[in-house]
């Protein structure tokens, strides 16, 4: 379909983009037929595409997208930050009903009944409305060319083929993205079972309810969904190698918030095994059962109708490999420097494609700086440092330095935290704000934790740590903070303007040692 | 009960709280029984003596803080801040007990019985714990003597009985707090009968379920205890004589965010009068019904048996001007210079005594300033602009200028929202995050609101505004963006780090629009 001169109200591109998720058709939205040279390609939409044809054109260039989903945005709406958004909040919802059964409104222990699949199917009817309004705002709003539901072949950094055309540009900016590795079938057979899903299987064909669920892999990801399903109802056990939250990838996660978050796990019922390793899925037709070695040596056989892979991810590059020569690093990732360039002139690469972080301010930013580049200017961005969140039935955020980082690098470290060291966390109903007041007031040591470090010498805060609710936004600014020149001080903390009660209790934490010449723990 | 030489682990302050709450007994934490001469006496434990006191310690003078109540923290942890807070979190639980109901593992409409009168009897017997905690903390961590549970009475600025000793000091800094408002029996009499409640008698007398609730006046209070009210199933009508969100004391709410609010009320089933006039309170031996007049003259007769008074607060200064003469002004406030200093010699007043806004942020930091000008730096502080919140069923939150208020003082304005202007909030899933996501696929038009004002000239941004959930503690570091002189640009926002799915889509929408020379609404 050709909506290049077409007006398309919002509610109009519902139904456009599940008509074309079943027939593979092109959307295709280009000015002047897309005849001319480009500024820039960018094959992938998604949000590092987005994000970086959105500022090339607002920039003044001439972008196009390409993209093989038939809507903008890529796998963020459709299988990953959405979904598990949405999922992470019924398990917070679902968290409530299971601590605070028979007291208040909430019911009797036992008699709610959350479904995963009905969540999912929930998920999967919901989404397409998000892919309108990146359709719809990036025609309308933003007045970018693209051509959709679609593959691109590159031919070289000045000719990409897509949807029975030949484009021009004087630039490719290569966005394909990263899949979920496969769980090792010489480690672990049987992981191509039917029963066997990860987190975009999930939402793209689950059809039963799950009643066991083995999670293979200890990923951000497997964290996240463990939990939900833990949950909905559905027990859960998780066999990591390595300790959880502590993957390569998941840097400046402080021991206390670790273990603040994972004995929250375990109290939910998640069984975890740091130092598991899964020898087989068992099944004949489907998934029947885990076979795996526990961390003390000991063998389990755990059966299950359910088996998640939350090992990871990899980058996409073999088509960048193979259409450029482009050059790829151990993990899979196409290797650029801070410019976002390829090995290979005129050929940036961004997103999940140039390997970790997979997140969203890396992909839009990393979009942004190759547009900026492509542009004329010389944009650097270095995503070696920054904020980072997960979910469990919590929101936990992090920023900076751990106190045992900080205790590492020689810092003589002053701590403020919440609940204080050494306190039985259920004669306190702090830490208390938005969405702990109710475990406060009826179980009080699930109102989270939080903690701040600060260097003694300086007065510098080195690092947040929050486990909570309502404080994760908060954390974007607090990285800000951190990562100027000057950081910022429990002086400066101490001199904000607070919205009592403020989700993490920093501010007013920080003002009641502010006063003192000398530093000590609260 | 001296507890001067006593150490009290924190569960046994809660008992102790308890008991001295009964007896009106006092609680002495003296060092060498308050011989000497103290920097300052802090005439009110609430915020305001608490931080400034600690304050003070630990700048190394020497504070004595007396309170008429058991505990410090003042009005904030016994009947304000905190109520507030659970209450709404209630409210939020059950508004999506409401709009949810049927789905997923939400109850059909109806069957969900929430109770006022159970949530208040919650609160009163958790309370306390909040109470030994402040106690706990005072002594243990912050090293400040303190009188508790007596009355103090200041002879001059250097000399202060309670507890049936005198003291000696360098200073007084009152922080006497501030009371309900009456409902002023001349205008509407009947606001002395049962049944008619304030947020503090509430907290300590309610005795029965409120079946019909009348809200007389249009405060902060108002408006959360409203919507709680009706969240738990106790229909409210609300009469204000002034727009609600549109006194005085509540400056900077945007008209886009305050409609989405009021709409929002109403939606819930909130009737709201402004423009309302109440006439009468009538009853026998308690409330029956509220004679009122509406916007347009016609008269309303409302059953009730539950009249609610949220005209506001007025400062409790009635003391400082019998025992020392301080200047009031013409609302009751102790008048103070930015340095907090009276119209007397060496005596100081903080917090809620010196007038609105009646914020926590604003109590603490009138303590620390006067501690610190007691301790010989001339610290000012000026809190004529700060970032606020109230609670509907929603966080809304707001920093900065208005939309109109940038327009009229002649900025010419670029506009950040979501939902983008002329959409139908019904078609996008957007704004979602933590708080929203059921919302988003289920009812995307409860998803919330979001606004950022930006001045075309400079591209600096002007203000923020925001309903919905977990963007309120965020708001703290925007307040502290937008008053650095610099302030902050779309471009610099555009820069930051994320965290996706955000509950504020600032970062982000300023991204899209950051790479233009010209700036455009989004």
């Amino acid at each position: 379909m050709d909506v290049s001169n077409m007006s398309i109200r919002l509610p109009d591109w519902t139904p456009l983009v599940e008509g074309h998720l079943a027939t593979g058709e092109p959307i295709v939205n280009l000015a002047g037929d897309g005849e001319g040279v480009y500024d820039a390609i960018f094959v992938g939409g998604g949000a590092a595409g987005r994000f970086g044809s959105s500022y090339l054109k607002a920039m003044g260039g001439r972008p196009l997208v390409i993209d093989r989903w038939p809507f903008l945005g890529g796998s963020c709406p459709h299988q990953a930050c959405l979904p598990h958004h949405l999922f992470s909040e019924a398990a917070a919802l679902l968290d409530r009903e299971r601590w605070l059964a028979g007291q208040l409104w909430f019911r009797p222990a036992g008699e709610v009944k959350a479904s995963i699949l009905e969540l999912v199917e929930l998920f999967r009817r919901g989404r397409v409305a998000g892919h309108a309004f990146m359709n719809w705002q990036t025609k309308t709003q933003l007045g970018v060319e693209y051509l959709l539901n679609t593959s691109a072949r590159v031919l070289d950094p000045h000719t990409v083929q897509a949807g029975g055309r030949t484009f021009r540009t004087r630039n490719v900016v290569l966005g394909l993205g990263a899949r979920q590795k496969p769980i090792d079938p010489a480690e672990c057979p049987g992981g191509d079972l039917p029963g066997v899903y990860d987190f975009g299987t999930l939402v793209e064909t689950l059809d039963y309810e799950p009643r066991r669920c083995v999670i293979v892999g200890g990923s951000k990801v497997a964290v996240e969904y463990g939990s939900f399903f833990q949950a909905a109802g559905c027990p859960t056990t998780i066999f990591t190698r390595n300790p959880l939250l502590r993957t390569k990838t998941m840097h400046h996660v402080d021991e206390d918030a670790r273990r603040y978050v994972l004995d929250g796990m375990r109290k939910r019922g998640v069984e975890i095994y740091e130092g598991g390793v899964p020898l087989e899925i068992k099944g004949t037709d489907r998934v029947e059962a885990v076979v795996a070695t526990g961390p003390d040596g000991e063998t389990f056989h755990i059966e299950c109708d359910f088996v998640f892979n939350g090992t990871g991810e990899r980058p996409n590059s073999e088509p960048a490999q193979e259409w450029l020569g482009v050059e790829v690093g151990s993990a899979g990732e196409v290797v650029v420097d801070r410019r976002m360039r390829t090995s290979v002139p005129d050929v940036y690469a961004v997103g999940d494609l140039i390997g970790p972080p997979m997140e969203m301010f890396k992909a839009r930013k990393t979009g942004v700086t190759a547009a900026r580049n492509v542009m004329g200017e010389s944009a650097e961005f270095d995503f070696t440092e920054y904020p980072d969140f997960l979910h469990t039935t919590y929101e936990m955020s992090w920023v900076g330095l751990t106190e045992e980082e900080a205790r590492a690098q020689g810092y003589d470290v002053m701590v403020i935290q919440m609940p204080p060291k050494g306190l039985d966390h259920d004669d306190i109903l702090l830490p208390c704000a938005e969405g702990t007041m109710l475990y406060a007031f009826l179980k009080p040591g699930l109102s989270g934790f939080q903690k701040c470090v600060v260097d003694r010498a300086t007065r510098r805060i080195l690092g947040f740590h929050h486990v909570g609710y309502g404080a994760k936004d908060a954390f974007q600014y607090l990285d800000y903070l951190l990562r100027r020149p000057e950081g910022i001080t429990i002086d400066e903390m101490g001199q904000l303007n607070e919205l009592f009660l403020n989700p993490e209790h920093f501010i007013q934490l920080c003002r009641l040692r502010a006063g003192g010449a000398e530093l000590v723990d609260i």
